[in-house]
């Protein structure tokens, strides 16, 4: 399977992989794939700075791509405890009186006054493109549409490419407009950041709005060959897959977070949920106890982005350390039914790659 | 395009349409596809009756179908005054205040005693199957699922097939065991009654569940070619499309509804709300002051079904004799987007035949 996302991004295989993992990353761009890396959960550039170091060790020579968080307006800024001061006591007790309710136990001291994840901060997501710019990556993207102009300037005199993610039509366009040279179609049951319309009807009008212009991927629900080919019977130029990896072996390498694997696996496609409270904005996430106490009466409507991000920052780092599969908070769109195993990335890749032949050799049969 | 469906169903194309409306189920089957008329609107048996003796006169002796709305389970029963008692004075206060606000005008006298819709019961669905096993109809669809038992035996006797709409791939298992024929692979987008999965994750999660034992379509997000092809390549054995429809010629005949055609014309893929207030169950809708209404602060919880149908259905009647396009009460799902100019029924199968055709000459290329 060859589209012209391969020539654009100089791949053998059009299939993108967003994970927070660079060992995953790395080894989707070895299998042929465009790794991407989720540049979110680093607070300190220099750390991202090392990590694209050893991506450029381990990708064979292969292209990259990171992806960042950046709203295209400027959010209410600040250090961790400006932010902190604007959370209402209220919204806190709720995280504390929760967490105790679940059994999640508090931090060590040591730990409790370590930084939140600030990567949801404008500044932030600045540094992450600085450092970017330093390494040979090939692709930014950015996971709440077009970045500010002058960063998309800035990736361009680099002959960087600038890929956004886009929930609809018009959003598309204007992205289009302001220079991103690629759209990421991200469809209603896509994990994390995702707007209300599914991937079936906003790909096909994503790509009568913007195909002629540029290259729009397929994201939502794609986890298998048949998903793939669908993504490209709607006129996508590839498919953009991120939940899927969360399930590889390579990811327990960065994480190392099995309740969380554990968690994925049992879960059925019903099994998310969409809501504002991980970052301010609608996002898919695994359903659990904390997802469900936050739908309870009297739980506190979420914050804005990043005031939800600063108050459920410690939560998530309690949760984390809990290993409770009862009480995971993650990300992962309805693809998740189908995540039913750890495997290593190149076997995903060849088992995608397989399976979209089958389906077009089957295709083939009904014409 | 042929696939197994085909030779299930007896027709040229695997394209099957739902439509309330008789001049466009019968349209349908005389281009090849497989029209399905929904029986919801009919109270009274003997109608139903002779608009299947009309489509028996007016569908070229092609194979047709009908769609009933039967609950596995025997809800609440009683003629439309019993269940008038149920409702809450609260309810019709709310409702009678917006459609005043909306400035929906009253029915005339003569008018306001007519029966509410009622083939939402049982009885009144029992009463459709008994008309419709007189009739040489193909096929007995139910909206709701598994019909019970005795009505699949009493379909099987007379060489009906029995098909299910499902939203979940247990669903489907269920319904495969209780004896159904095929199973309608419904996803979020879709219009009416609708479930949380996205089609894109639905098909090949039920394709894999029961498709070695039935024939699986794909409903929701469907209106092109493209989307069709799509559905084919998830493992579908053919597409059911029901919105797509209402903006066909034919469609004006039977309801001759300009105002609501005119705010399906007009609507985007976003302008659609997925909410219990039709009828008791969530069923997605076009977005529309009235619809705005009940998700205002201060709207009452809407009540189960079958009551929420009774509440609204005097209030369905004063909006449809308003023909005002911001106040419908339709159900649509998100193709409602590429519902953008009125078309002839077998002008909508021939594009989508052609579009299906140039997507897999498309995909060959990329093998």
């Amino acid at each position: 399977m060859r589209t012209s996302l391969c020539d654009t991004l100089g791949v053998e295989h059009p299939i993108v992989g967003f994970t927070p993992s660079e060992h995953v990353a790395a080894a989707i761009s070895r299998a042929g794939g465009f790794g991407v890396l989720g540049c979110v959960r680093f607070n300190d550039a220099d750390e991202l700075d090392r990590v694209l170091d050893w991506m450029d060790r381990n990708t064979d020579g292969r292209p990259y791509g990171v992806d960042i968080v950046m709203p295209s307006k400027v959010p209410t800024e600040g250090t961790d405890v400006d932010l902190a001061e604007m959370i209402p006591a209220e919204h806190r007790e709720f995280v504390d009186r929760t967490l105790e309710r679940l059994g999640v136990p508090d931090l060590p001291e040591e730990d409790e006054q370590s930084d939140s994840v600030l990567g949801w901060l404008h500044s932030v997501a600045r540094s992450h493109v600085d450092v970017a710019l330093q390494h040979p990556v090939k692709l930014i993207a950015n996971a709440l549409g077009s970045p500010p102009r002058d960063v998309i300037e800035r990736a361009h005199d680099h002959d960087i490419l600038v890929a956004a993610l886009a929930g609809k039509g018009e959003h598309a366009q204007r992205q289009v407009d302001d220079g991103v040279d690629l759209v990421v179609a991200q469809g209603h049951e896509a994990g994390g950041h995702t707007g209300e319309i599914a991937t079936m009807v906003l790909v096909p009008e994503i790509v009568d709005a913007v195909g002629d212009r540029v290259p729009v991927l397929a994201a939502g629900g794609i986890g298998s060959g048949r998903q793939v080919a669908a993504a490209l019977a709607l006129g996508a130029s590839g498919a953009w897959m991120g939940s899927y990896w969360l399930s590889t072996a390579e990811y327990a390498l960065t994480a190392g977070d099995t309740a969380m694997q554990q968690a994925l696996l049992k879960a059925g496609s019903g099994d998310t949920v969409r809501s504002r409270i991980y970052t301010g904005k609608p996002a898919r996430l695994l359903k659990t106890r904390w997802t469900e106490a936050w739908s309870e009466p009297g739980a506190p409507e979420p914050l804005p982005m990043p005031l939800q991000n600063v108050l459920v920052s410690q939560a998530h780092r309690r949760i984390m350390r809990s290993d409770d599969p009862e009480v995971v908070s993650m990300p992962v769109g309805q693809i998740v039914g189908r995540m039913n195993e750890i495997r290593r990335v190149d076997d995903v890749m060849a088992g995608l790659l397989r399976e979209v032949d089958e389906t077009f050799a089957r295709l083939d049969k009904l014409r």
